[in-house]
């Protein structure tokens, strides 16, 4: 931690300083400048937040922390690239990992018929919400259990692992029952109870930034369910909030090279959120990819003039399977297969 | 609902997309401007929300709602402003309501010394944390239900109600248990599960802000609350998320005429957490009463130096009640008492 | 200068660091971490700005300021507040100013009759647009020099002071021959030409936040005017721009206490701009002066249905006239006088 | 534009407002639906805005524009997209056209050395700033006019085009005499003089995005330039201000598909302003090119540890080479060529 003090703080307010820092534990190095005083604080760094408190004493301006606070998603800790395994399929290595189906499992047919064409174009790993986080109580809110049979039939059927997402800490026995990954949505990002509770699964995990989430913030939620004992955490970005209006979210792509500099867990794009509009999704996948996405997650329906939830960014599946072809050409100018 | 047509649909494109609104259920009144085709829908709001999914359809450039989509919490269905009562306390009269205490409840001599401090200055309510959301997993957690005994053992001592905050839905009652207002945070806005469970039990809630939530989105969760059955919901706008960080968050006054403008129910401010800095929470608080706030929490610590959560936030006792002497002053040059 | 250096960083290298920092006439201390190494740089402050470059070096994390960068408008550099005259009145004292009038100066009827009604209220300086910064070409852009002469005119009936907008640095001059404060508005606030320019007249000028300027930034362009040798600068908040639209920009009150701890400079704020909306003018304008606020700038005009700039937020003479009442008691509140 | 009404509003209302509609040369469109009352005002586009005012009027809630404000910008207009001429050089066709050189012009020495460098890499076009736009009057302001003759001399030597920003009126023709397009800084994105003043020099202009300028506010300003006379205008994402701080701005690639859906106008990405860090400098440049940019913009310098302005975020030669191999290949992936 980098304490600075105000200008003018007196030589007594300085040793003050001091002797807290060390009461808490931690040894005080003084640079003093040419206007104010700064105090480097050394030590364990577990509990090191604690210092910030310092901020309230009267003659400190500001507490600064050095160290990432996050510590076992840190590629500091551990350098070599995580791959997470799910079932045959890979995400984090040289191959591209496509997710894709429907925003909300609406139906048997719907999922089953979506799952065959998704497959058919490419994708390794099919998506769709049982349980739908829903701005508005009067909105569609999922099937619930009765859309996870469904998904669980169509894998069953295609062979296609499942990702779905988990909104409670009662639901996520059932959920990964049914399921492959569980996803963790972007308004949960900081549901600790949630996290830990994933955590105890040892499922996959796939964590949406929140769409104010800062990445620090984001990476500290990964750090509970890697301190939970399950290190398979796969990072998905999917637009976060700004003044831009023209978009739905913003999609940050500078997350991904900053991601992949802090931390050693797989990144994986979702176009759809990230935007809200079904034209856009096919640029903005290619960008993910040039940009050194490990995987996309995308909305595919047959009918999105129909759809139960997110019509407007959903494609349907004759327009997948041409992105699909134009990504393959994309992944491979960057080296990496689909 | 406004459906806005690209320039160039053709007629066959208009009436097509008409043939679509009826097929829904509504009825379809177009606008021919000299560029471009308006096409209005009328018909039952519930479940207008479909017509969103007509955004998918290739001639079709915008789909917009033109009524509020929150129906419970709107003032345009109950005109009177809510009144929610805690106990003796009345939150959203002609009285503002300040509730104050410490972020966590630390120990019990530490909540037991500010209750007294904070009752003896003219708060209403004691606020103070037992179950904590903290964005690191190694900062300090609470001290869960042993918190919430202490809270109790202060209710009885000071005869003030307690506010406190509920992370997740098995935790609600016994939260419920030993409190008198079911906090949700700012992290769980749209934790929707959480929001069904507290709307059942029919005390007050008082509903935090998220940091990157609208003032409708934010209303749709009141409305979950209210929805659920349970009428006596507090909003309290708590600080937003921008680009400026010389605060912590950016406090929103701004967010005060508007949900005034919107809704029946009641609102107060936290310029604790909206700042993030102790120096800054006596303006602000100030503030809020001019713009009409109907009460405040405000963070207070014995000793923020050496608080185990958002110490450079928290205000000492005798500070907290030079404070309440100002607000006393604003508060009736706006027509209010303390 | 605090150098962060990257975690396994060698003895040499924090060695070539430390000589790159002597080369550019600076000391180094070291602090060894337990992780990492802080380096920090002392010495004379003027072309610290150079050391960032080593963020450049591969070795090197980051590189943080420890003092603000701006030194004239800083409260270290001079205690005592600032006010700022013009003519008879002064901004920063006890007294707070009302600046008030139309937009956009429409013609000579519409500014002198404002002006009158205006001053009957209270407003102690007189606001109008002649030249207007406008987001499209197709919108109205002012009376230009014919507004100014209204404006002269209005001044000379009513004896109140002008402020206007000066746009580029060709016409300071004749804006500075027609009024008493020159504004520099929010779209020009990094106009550094501009800045230059408005310095040399040594006439007050009134500096408004730019929409995404950060304080320190905002700051910055204050130093430039002070740089050049004029000290009347009055600081202005107008609203950032944020996610939320519920607002057309959202008024940073959390500025007034910031901008008071950071400068000697006085500041008013305009909750016209700032909200875009008319019934939210009130509350924001009592919200201001009760979190400190040194004035007011308040757009006017007897028929805003009508307006040609910014009807949707102007206030009627009459409703004006009410809340230059309802501040008054605000005011009073705080210890201030109207 | 649509005209919401209050719920509420009586037959004289709306009928009041139809009068003012009509007074102001516009025919109403009445709807009634279930709840509320929308006025669709159809006729000629031009002065619409005033519309607007309509807002003022109580029994209104909201007045909004359907046709996008922009008409010579907008694709409805003019189909197929704009291909800017830089002497040899084309900016919107199949070709991408990559600009590189220094942040600053810092002397002749360094200039020549980068522009040969860049040249040999592959870029089209020198950039390189003589006129300096720095938030802090201490910093380095570049070499001004000297400069110029620089970059001139460079042009003659590699017979690279130049770009360099313009930033003021007064100084439009000495820059346009020694340079090939005139840049418009973000800072100076809403100048709408210097707008005006670039629009007769009839040159190329690369017309930066402020980093909080809306999409629809950028082709404003763009609008600002085709209406003056001068059609050649070069769209450039730089990077929007956000809550995120781990970049130095949050560079934008949304804007590519939206840009291109909305207008005719071709557009560059600049990475190093966007990211700020040169580690994030080529994901992004290779992301840019898959989503569909015409063109990048980056800094290159010699050696960024010594630069007088933005070394943090400045390649050198050999990276900047390795840059344009990869370039290469995400180019021919999306079928276009370097």
């Amino acid at each position: 931690m980098i304490i600075v003090l105000k200008s003018g703080a007196s030589d007594e307010e300085v040793a003050a300083v001091c002797r807290r820092i060390e009461a808490m534990g931690y040894r005080p190095h003084t640079i003093r400048g040419e206007v104010k005083t700064v105090i480097g604080a050394v030590g364990d760094d577990r509990g090191k937040e604690r210092l910030r408190s310092l901020e309230s004493v009267e003659c400190v301006e500001s507490v600064t922390p050095i160290l990432q606070p996050f510590k076992l998603a840190s590629r500091e800790v551990k350098r070599e690239s995580t791959v997470v395994p799910i079932g045959k399929v890979s995400v984090g290595g040289e191959r591209l990992v496509v997710m894709a189906g429907p925003c909300s499992v609406e139906s048997r047919d719907q999922v089953l018929e979506v799952a065959a064409r998704v497959k058919a174009a490419g994708a390794a790993v099919l998506r769709g919400g049982a349980f739908k986080p829903r701005t508005s109580p009067y909105s569609f809110q999922g099937l619930e259990e009765e859309g996870l049979k469904y998904l669980a039939e169509a894998r069953r059927e295609t062979g296609l692992p499942v990702v779905t997402e988990v909104m409670e800490p009662d639901k996520v026995d059932i959920v990964a029952e049914h399921s492959d990954v569980l996803q963790i949505g972007a308004r949960n990002i900081q549901n600790f109870s949630l996290l830990r509770r994933v955590a105890e699964t040892r499922k996959p995990v796939l964590l949406k930034r929140g769409m104010s989430t800062t990445i620090q913030e984001w990476l500290l939620s990964a750090e509970y369910v890697l301190a939970g004992g399950n290190p398979h955490v796969i990072l998905c970005e999917r637009g976060i909030r700004t003044f831009e209006q023209s978009t739905r979210f913003t999609l940050d792509l500078n997350a991904l090279p900053v991601v992949k500099k802090l931390t050693h867990l797989p990144i994986v794009v979702d176009p759809s959120h990230g935007t809200g509009h079904w034209e856009y999704v096919e640029p903005m996948a290619m960008a993910a990819v040039a940009a050194g996405a490990d995987g996309l997650i995308i909305e595919v329906h047959p009918r999105p003039e129909e759809a139960l939830s997110d019509g407007p960014q959903s494609l349907k599946p004759e327009r997948f399977a041409r992105l699909m072809a134009r990504i393959r050409k994309v992944a491979e100018a960057v080296d990496r297969r689909l």
